[in-house]
């Protein structure tokens, strides 16, 4: 009688992870519940995100118990369904993991066309990871014809796919990757302007020679070197999606200055403001807090000093925080 | 006959500067020209954004020629005028500098009401430092009530109008600040709800204590260690405007890791991307991307490896860069 093969965590890694932190275990095939589905998988879909998966710490997923089957995204072929939904022989998007059979809740199983020319694709193009590419290129990104793209992880599921579209949307766009083999695909295969191969090239003077006027989106799938040399070559209101940090999901201990991975699990953001950007707010802004002070609801406190010679001193001792409240120099 | 006095930036400075980076000089009253006005300077405001015109490293200011007038708003009386719309007497806001007199041309001048209680107040909660708290807050914060807002700098002329405003827009408001009397004026005056000491309190703890279920918004007047500290308990879609630099202004040597001086140049921004959130726009993107693919504009290749056995070498080689495409395990 046919067995479940299944590949199970069972150490967790330090560092690089290795063959000894996974072991191929077999058991006996489930056997699906009410409303559930017995699946074959046929494709399963390796992704950088799973190594968080692999590690205790705080992340956008959660760890996996040790002696647990890795998670994954996969297709698989029904072979026995209790949910009316499914018929044996169907085709379904679902999450079995890294097994060869897995029951799914029919709720959570997403059905396939049997006519689709690749039933893979619905873990790449079609599914996840294009998805990403789509959506942070679109709704962070904002790309406009005539701007500069740069993609990191360019021949990556999701990179080769942004790096597209970005040329589709009339953007110049520049891939980022490991090795001659896959920036002669992004450039020659794919269409970018240029690839820069991270492996061999200083990648500042590489933006540089190939962005010589900025970098406007940088679509970041990796973090690390590439995101802090993209930072020297930012444009006037350039867009940072964050989208992995495949640099550091192997890292033992945490970047130095401000680690980024929180932006990526908290979906936050940081932008760089400046006032004068703003002036058409002025208006509204003097009315706002102008009436807010005049009607006693905001307190602001001044510190003065006397006389011009007075300013030296004064202004050394704000960048160390000695003053309470606005400085101002009184010099009438 | 009056002479000019000037303080001018004669020694760039490495590090904090010192009062012999400047000089008191003195020299003729200048005269108008045609459309320009002479100004005998009433107020003068000193801010930290002028540290970055003492070096030559670029930034959101040109750097000062050494042995000019250190440049900052200013608030004078009009002494000469060659321009129709200022007469002797009015008060103007403009751009002098740290000097007794200065010669502006009438059209970069803003003409002060004469029955405002604080001319210098132009200079502060009703001026640049006002409009950055008001806006920074509104345009990039969003603030919304029930919110947790962070204020670095809490005392000073922009943190303390942005946490009073934060308070008005319903959010708790928790600010840090330097030394016990800032934290007892931002506190018992400005009423935020809590004021950190980051001279003697542990950021880390205090964050946990009091924003135990996050931060939404971090007003951030300084980067440095506040922004690390504020890192690990931002909340799910927080938004943090980045408004000053001060704990850098003063540095020597650039932070490890991304320096995120660039994003405030650049007026730039980081956003952290989770696919998960953007399910509303799956069929949008079916649509789009598989039209795409379909007609042949989009190029996809896929890595495929054979047999669930292959799987975690296959993954270790996937965070090493090693597959070209979409990595795949084929196990039917």
């Amino acid at each position: 009688m046919e067995r479940n093969q299944q590949i199970r965590l069972v150490r967790r890694p330090v560092g690089e992870p290795t063959v000894e932190d996974f072991r191929l275990v077999e058991e006996a095939v489930p056997t699906p519940g009410d409303g559930e589905v017995l699946l074959r998988t046929q494709w399963l879909s390796l992704d950088p995100y799973m190594r968080g998966r692999m590690s205790e710490a705080r992340s956008y997923v959660s760890p996996a118990a040790l002696d647990s089957v890795m998670v994954g995204g996969t297709v698989g072929k029904v072979v026995a369904s209790n949910d009316p939904r499914f018929a044996v022989g169907d085709l379904a998007l679902g999450y079995g993991g890294w097994q060869q059979f897995s029951v799914e809740s029919a709720a959570s199983l997403q059905k396939l066309d049997p006519a689709m020319a690749r039933p893979s694709y619905a873990l790449g193009i079609l599914g996840m990871p294009g998805m990403t590419a789509y959506c942070a290129l679109n709704d962070i990104g904002a790309p406009k014809a005539g701007e500069t793209l740069v993609v990191s992880a360019a021949a990556g599921a999701v990179g080769q796919v942004a790096g597209q579209l970005g040329k589709i949307a009339g953007c110049r766009v520049i891939g980022v990757a490991g090795g001659e083999e896959k920036c002669r695909y992004v450039v020659e295969e794919l269409g970018f302007d240029a690839c820069i191969d991270r492996k061999v090239e200083a990648l500042d003077d590489a933006f540089a020679r190939h962005a010589p006027d900025g970098i406007d989106i940088y679509f970041d799938n990796t973090a690390g070197a590439i995101l802090e040399a993209v930072m020297k070559h930012l444009r006037l209101g350039a867009r940072i999606p964050l989208v992995g940090l495949i640099e550091q999901y192997n890292a033992v201990t945490a970047p130095k200055g401000p680690n980024l991975a929180p932006l990526l699990v908290a979906r936050a953001k940081i932008e760089g403001f400046l006032v004068s950007d703003h002036a058409a707010h002025t208006r509204d802004f003097l009315k706002t807090v102008g009436g807010l002070l005049q009607s006693g609801k905001l307190h602001y406190r001044e510190d003065i000093v006397e006389g011009l010679e007075a300013a030296p001193a004064a202004f050394i001792g704000l960048l160390r925080g000695a003053n309470l409240g606005k400085l101002l120099v009184h010099t009438a």
